[in-house]
């Protein structure tokens, strides 16, 4: 069946109009093609055309088995090239900015653009209550001491049947739970290292790192990290050659402050890099479930046949902030992490780990997370769409497939430092400035954006008086 | 009113006999004077007269507004004398042996005689439970980032009430909530020193004492401590003037293992030797609510004019074990803990926080207690009665005030490492050797015993079992 290229250039046309009329809002949903086909009383293979002609432009974007959605279609700001931080090892000093921007985020009326936890609101926080209610009246009286490290085994195997399903051969026994991905990753460091020793860390990097590896006393190595592709492969390489490095912390998916994520070859890539000198990798994977694409990208671990990736995780991220559990997969490491918990924290809650044992085996953890991305991925559409409406033409951004932060860089002498304060001061708006990533006053002009927040009037104006603000 | 001698002694020698035939165990609560008095048809006098003597005989003992309760009263085993370990400050290395017995104490068919935790049927989970999922309904879905480090406010409150009460001026700001005393421990010990620094622990020391200090790489002095007494000032003041000292960290009451708490005139003696040179006080009361004195006995942290001590607690030993929260009035240092805390684990879990502020405020937290140390004290006089009764007589043992650990003290060619060995593999009897609570194989005949488990016939044949396996 022929289409007549007037018809289908006409509803592609009408559509358009009705984004610009802002009737779809970036990150919505618009009819699908029998839908569409009904309304207007077309052919389906007319409206499929006009979809195509629509996606060609970038005013709207499939997502196989759900949909045709608009995009945050206003493509005036450019994604960020990756910089080059010097290769030398030193001690790190943290920012103190970092406890300011965690305390604003923490006071209700400030609009937490600088904030590192989701929206709550996206959580199932009543199930998950029922969860522990249901949990506590079950709960054998001697749980409190056999959920000791290495943790609930129920919550063990629910984690492990979930990476089998993801093709990655893990077992119960190579998992500790630990309170929250924090304490996983800082004790799976704290495993491999001793202090004075060296680790190679992305560039920009979690402040969390840069926290660590200062309090173990441990120097650090930034290595380049491409906004898009994550850490560069030839740094860390030329890194690894140069200097006795003992360990590397990266995240290979939606980095924080990034939001880049790494190509498999780039995966299989770093680990032969660190396997050829059998370093340590720490894969903090907290953003593992908040993917954009239709199948969950590999984590590293999934390539590593020598055991040499400690793989973190936690559920504060993707099911119940708040809760504090998260594990690592230890595998030849697992006994001494365990026994380091035991010396730090003693073990995760335990009506805590029941609970989400509980949910993920037996609630509605899976329609939960596909809900929770499709909603992280429309916000972000939405966030990143007013941004590229408000803030100066010489901004960049980065366009992430998954997680819900976006890197701005603006143009060079802009200081987010400063730009926070009279945010803060002024406006009762925080931001995360480029500076809380890196030891060396680098990313000054940079600052991180949590898109997780339905776009309220209240936020739109947010982003217009930091567009004011900047310009 | 004139009470003729040979009544009164005929009553005593009645209850005496019954004792004997075991109709009232050591810890039962016997017949108030009113009541024995009309159960007799005797005078009240009569019966006061009675108790007195049983009382003077070591037959009974009486609690004030409690009532009169059988003694263990076999007392053939002698209180055993405080050792003098060498002063040497040393790194620590942990004895592998504590994660053995920490392990075996998880499995349910070992009569756990060597756990570090109460019995956890002791404690109240149901209603606990039912906090939680109350708190868990009405919980403001923001409280996962307003709960965030220093901790819920609610919760806060609570804890400072219960100091202010105690006559200890304790504000909120005062306090950061933490995973548990061992995470306010570590973070404290964090604050205070640095890799290389010299601290000053008991000997005997909680072994999460040495785990500590290794883990920070730290040195230790360890300091003699009285079974009785606690800590030796004499020997402290010895150390701090010879040592250069960066810390202490001791337990005032109910000192784990021994069970020692010292006398006020001794707290207020340690405080002045630290204060001298300015050395800070970590001082673990992790067991303040199980005492068996009418009255609270004052930790060190009472004492504290210039916000030396920092004091350490949770809810684990005495409502909540598995919730994973506790706290430390930090003072002057809570800034630095908190933002240490940021760094490793985040925060406490954030329901268990506002569910124990709940039971603490709303619930029957003072009843619970009451209901607590009556039990904990009755099981401790029982286990320390059969003690008494099958342990050969060179055996010493402690009677601590407090708490729920029995210090055995058995004759130096018993081996007590060894004897876990064969108690684990052939009778599933767990205890807790010497050897872990110091860090060159002092202490290898002793052993300390949980006496939190009622006295059954499975408890009494473990003990029968272990007397026989010593003999």
């Amino acid at each position: 069946m022929l289409v007549q290229k007037s018809r289908y250039h006409g509803v592609a046309a009408e559509i358009k109009l009705q984004i610009e009329q802002r009737i779809w809002l970036p990150g919505d949903r618009i009819p699908s093609i029998r839908k569409m086909s009904k309304m207007q009383s077309i052919s389906p293979m007319t409206v499929l055309k006009a979809y195509e002609l629509l996606e060609s432009a970038g005013w709207i974007y499939a997502k196989p088995r759900s949909g045709y959605f608009v995009a945050a279609h206003l493509n005036r700001l450019a994604i960020p090239q990756q910089t080059i931080p010097q290769l030398t090892n030193r001690a790190i000093k943290i920012n103190e900015h970092v406890f300011e921007v965690l305390t604003a985020c923490k006071r209700p009326d400030v609009v937490p653009l600088g904030s590192a936890f989701p929206d709550p609101a996206l959580f199932p926080l009543k199930q998950l209550g029922q969860a522990l209610a249901k949990t506590i009246k079950t709960m054998p009286v001697q749980s409190a001491v056999t959920e000791l490290p290495p943790g609930s085994v129920a919550l063990r195997r629910a984690i492990a049947k979930r990476y089998i399903r993801d093709g990655i051969d893990v077992s119960i026994d190579d998992i500790v739970i630990t309170s929250g991905a924090m304490e996983s990753l800082g004790l799976s460091l704290m495993a491999v290292t001793k202090p004075g020793d060296i680790v190679a860390i992305e560039s920009p990097a979690f402040y969390g790192v840069l926290q660590t590896v200062e309090r173990l006393q441990l120097k650090a190595i930034e290595i380049t990290t491409d906004p898009q592709l994550g850490m560069s492969v030839d740094a860390l390489k030329h890194a690894v050659n140069s200097h006795d490095i003992k360990a590397c912390w990266l995240m290979s998916k939606y980095q924080n402050p990034l939001g880049a994520s790494m190509p498999d070859a780039n995966k299989l890539a770093i680990l032969d890099v660190l396997a050829a000198k059998q370093i340590p990798l720490l894969e903090d994977d907290v953003y593992s479930e908040l993917y954009f694409s239709e199948h969950k990208p590999k984590p590293i671990k999934a390539y590593d046949q020598q055991g040499l990736v400690l793989h973190c995780s936690s559920f504060s991220k993707c099911l119940a902030p708040g809760f504090r559990v998260g594990w690592v997969v230890a595998g030849r490491y697992a006994k001494q992490i365990e026994q380091l918990q035991f010396m730090t924290t003693l073990s995760a809650a335990v009506p805590n780990q029941l609970a989400i044992a509980e949910f993920v085996l037996h609630g509605n953890y899976d329609t939960h997370l596909r809900r929770l991305r499709r909603q992280l991925e429309s916000r972000q559409q939405q966030m990143r769409h007013a941004i590229e409406q408000y803030f100066p033409l010489e901004t960049k951004i980065t366009r992430p497939s998954g997680g819900y932060f976006l890197w701005v860089v603006l143009p060079d002498h802009i200081n987010t430092g400063e730009l926070l304060q009279t945010l803060l001061d002024d406006h009762n708006i925080s931001i995360a400035p480029g500076t809380l990533f890196a030891s060396d006053q680098q990313y000054k002009n940079c600052m991180r954006i949590n898109c997780s927040y339905l776009l309220t009037d209240k936020i739109r104006q947010a982003l217009i008086t930091l567009a004011r603000c900047i310009a």
